[in-house]
């Protein structure tokens, strides 16, 4: 059943159109968005990279790999064949203006159809890229650019690309992709808060203790070692990932949900964001690097070694205290930690409310313990509110934990769709609601910077953390200093 | 698995006891407390009456009519041959002291043991029976005496019943018990509300439209007939029930959950209801009476056939709207409906949220529908916030309503017990916190009293309404004339 309306046409060309995020997601996803039936006749898939493929050898490759990433009963011989067609393949140096002409050839003049520009490439090459489109004359009023995280690596490389790309491209047609935004989960949070009474009120530092954001992956950094030795957790998700979901919990209510309303209330929380001092760098936040150990049982090795640097200061680990300095969020503190390597794979949101001011069932078994709301992101998408009720039965109160559930997969009764097809769609149609602006990425960048600085200045490098744990003990202590806990999610 | 702690032991003398209420619900219950092993070896069930049986017999007829009323997998041969040993029967004119000696024989002086004394039989014998246990020195301070309602038929009368049973019990000692106040989902609505935070700041005018408590049977009077047609839907349903369930919904926070402090609250509740003149009567109620009709396809007769009354004027449905005269409460209203031969058994507490002050998603599919908390009493028990969330997949956002539910059985794994078999245990312990206290029955009587001569002075009937439907037209008009409409609970 088809869930949605097909969009424009549209010449779809992605730099780095064989690479790992090209063949995991983006092909994935507008295969599935192909058989809902969104995509015209007309649109067409352009693969850019430098490997010298030609289009059967592309179209083969695509056609062997598109079987690791769709699940198995969406595969449909029709839709394949359709799929494959639109393909096609340029190899190019995109360094080098001089050897565009494969990928010009292929983009006609055509005013009458949208172009998307996917950068799944270095954000080194978004505003070389970006110069060597307007000098081909390949932008128009209807082309849309894609950037994929990171953008840049500290606050002025952010700027100088958002300059070069700002220089051939209006904000408006700039698509900084954050695929945490794509998630249901996280969509649903604003459904939740906007279209529903019952949060409001509970919404603030009257009522809220503290909120937890986590996202922690067993995996660890895989072939990406080298990318990622110049990055760490703080570039690599916090900045980008955990910021928005913070923006996301902590927004005030917009005049309506658009293009710009939600994306002007999310720079108002950065701005509150209060700055981080050399001294609350030293006690509210936490590196960490994993060492060595066990993840589900198998020995892994430690990042000096999957990074091949064995002096690496890098972080895989990132642990920050923050606080929104506004009326609404006055002393709720926003714990919030993202770890390679960690126990297990879990992302999740989590509201703990305070406890009841006074406790009024003196002689109950069990103690009330306080609300909280799990928006959970993985490895299932749902979210969950534990409360206390009464368990049944004669004899005194007994007051039990329980939970109220809505798990996505049960109640809409089919799993829920990749966070790159919805925004890959929304791409097309010009609609920015889920990406992230200019001011935005520079608001977060700015945020973050005086922690970078710290954590590369200080003489201590990250904590060792075992792999397969959860995280560097000085983070737990960040949290129960404060006497509260991290909440351990996807556990049973 | 025991999931309670023996009681003291106990003589336990059912009023009635070869009655419909003894068989159906009062052994039923103390057979499953005794097979929790909640009763002591000197636990004795004496069961008076006038059917003249000897104590074989009783024994034999409880044998063969347990199986009837308790699960098959919960009977099993050694709590059975315990409990019929436990059984004795006193064949007695409760009218009569002269006529007592059978049930005095089975209770000597013995101060050591709890006495309950079970009035389960006809308000106009509560007084002569207290005075001839007193007569016959039976009571002593251990011993507690159960009313069953109806407490009276009206202010005055249910006055006089509490001055005489009063005479010879301490108030401490008189257990007015409304099973309602023992099934779990309206005990866990005090859980719900006081171990847990967040429903509080919602729990108050500025966010909720309106309540409805509806107590809806399938059932006709039955066998009742005669009984029924002195009572009717307000005197049997909505002036004990239905009031008792608003004062849990409306009561203010107490410091602790206790005897006395939960029931001091709930008194101010009905103190605080807005007494009826004649013109809310004529606007704000609807009394009914059902005729003829189907229900679950059976064609039934209608009340008039079933009283044996053809005149009768009786209400077999009340519909009242209700305010609550405080600041939590302020222009809130309380609609309560009860009825025989409605269209399908469903008893529920619903709290109607307001709407989302603003709509926010103006381009949405599906509109947000206000937030609703529905407490559900039967036919199952269990507790569902319905709330909007966004359905999964790409393109705009589509609003649905989906909900979180607590479904006790589900939760629990195991069914939840009978109100009885608690409430007989906290007679036993001598807990009266879910029983009625006396001025909380007279408060209740003198804001019903108005409603019950308004309807007897007026010159129309009780409207008709076919059986098997949802009441009369009135009743719905009675709560759209306001803007709203009732809520349809168990409806698929």
């Amino acid at each position: 059943m088809s869930t949605a309306n097909p969009v424009a046409p549209c010449d779809f060309v992605v730099f780095g159109g064989t690479g790992d995020l090209a063949v995991r997601k983006l092909l994935p996803a507008l295969y599935l968005r192909d058989r809902d039936g969104q995509l015209p006749a007309q649109t067409r898939i352009i693969a850019a990279s430098r490997e010298g493929l030609d289009i059967s050898g592309y179209r083969d490759s695509v056609r062997g790999e598109l079987g690791r990433f769709v699940a198995h009963d969406a595969i449909d011989q029709q839709t394949l064949d359709r799929f494959i067609a639109r393909l096609d393949y340029a190899s190019i140096d995109f360094a080098d203006p001089d050897d565009w002409h494969p990928l010009t050839t292929l983009l006609p003049a055509d005013p009458g159809k949208v172009r998307v520009f996917y950068l799944a490439c270095a954000p080194s090459l978004f505003g070389p890229i970006s110069a060597h489109l307007a000098t081909h004359k390949l932008v128009d009023r209807s082309s849309r650019v894609v950037l994929e995280k990171p953008i840049g690596r500290d606050l002025a490389s952010a700027c100088a690309i958002n300059d070069a790309v700002g220089a051939v491209f209006a904000e408006s047609q700039i698509f900084r992709i954050d695929h945490y935004l794509g998630k249901e989960s996280v969509q649903n949070l604003l459904v939740t808060r906007f279209a529903n009474t019952f949060l409001e009120p509970l919404w603030n530092s009257s009522w809220i203790d503290h909120v937890q954001i986590t996202v922690a992956e067993s995996l660890g950094v895989g072939t990406r070692g080298g990318y990622y030795d110049n990055s760490g957790a703080l570039r690599d998700m916090l900045q980008n990932h955990l910021l928005q979901m913070l923006c996301l919990v902590a927004m005030e209510p917009p005049t309506y949900v658009d293009r710009e309303t939600v994306r002007d209330e999310k720079l108002k929380v950065l701005q509150a964001l209060k700055p981080m001092t050399p001294d609350d760098i030293e006690r509210a936040t936490v590196a960490g690097q994993y060492g060595p150990g066990l993840v589900d049982g198998v020995a892994v090795a430690g990042y000096k070694d999957d990074a091949e640097n064995p002096d690496s200061r890098t972080e895989t680990f990132a642990a920050v205290k923050a606080e929104v300095r506004n009326w609404r969020w006055a002393g709720v503190p926003f714990y919030l930690r993202t770890g390679k390597r960690m126990e297990q794979r879990c992302s999740e949101i989590v509201i703990q409310f305070k406890p009841v001011p006074h406790p009024m069932f003196p002689d109950s078994h069990g103690a009330s313990e306080p609300n909280k709301l799990v928006i959970q992101l993985q490895p299932e998408e749902g979210m969950r509110l534990h409360m206390t009720a009464k368990e049944p039965g004669p004899g005194g109160i007994r007051l039990k934990p329980v939970s109220l559930d809505l798990n996505y997969t049960d109640t809409f009764q089919r799993p829920s769709p990749d966070a790159y097809e919805r925004l890959l769609m929304d791409v097309v149609a010009g609609d920015p609601t889920l990406f992230m602006r200019r001011d935005e990425v520079e608001a977060a960048w700015a945020w973050v910077e005086p922690i970078l600085i710290g954590w590369q200045q200080s003489e201590r490098g990250p904590r060792r953390y075992p792999a397969g744990t959860s995280g560097p003990t000085d983070a737990t202590t960040l949290i129960e200093r404060d006497g509260r806990i991290w909440h351990e999610g996807a556990a049973p």
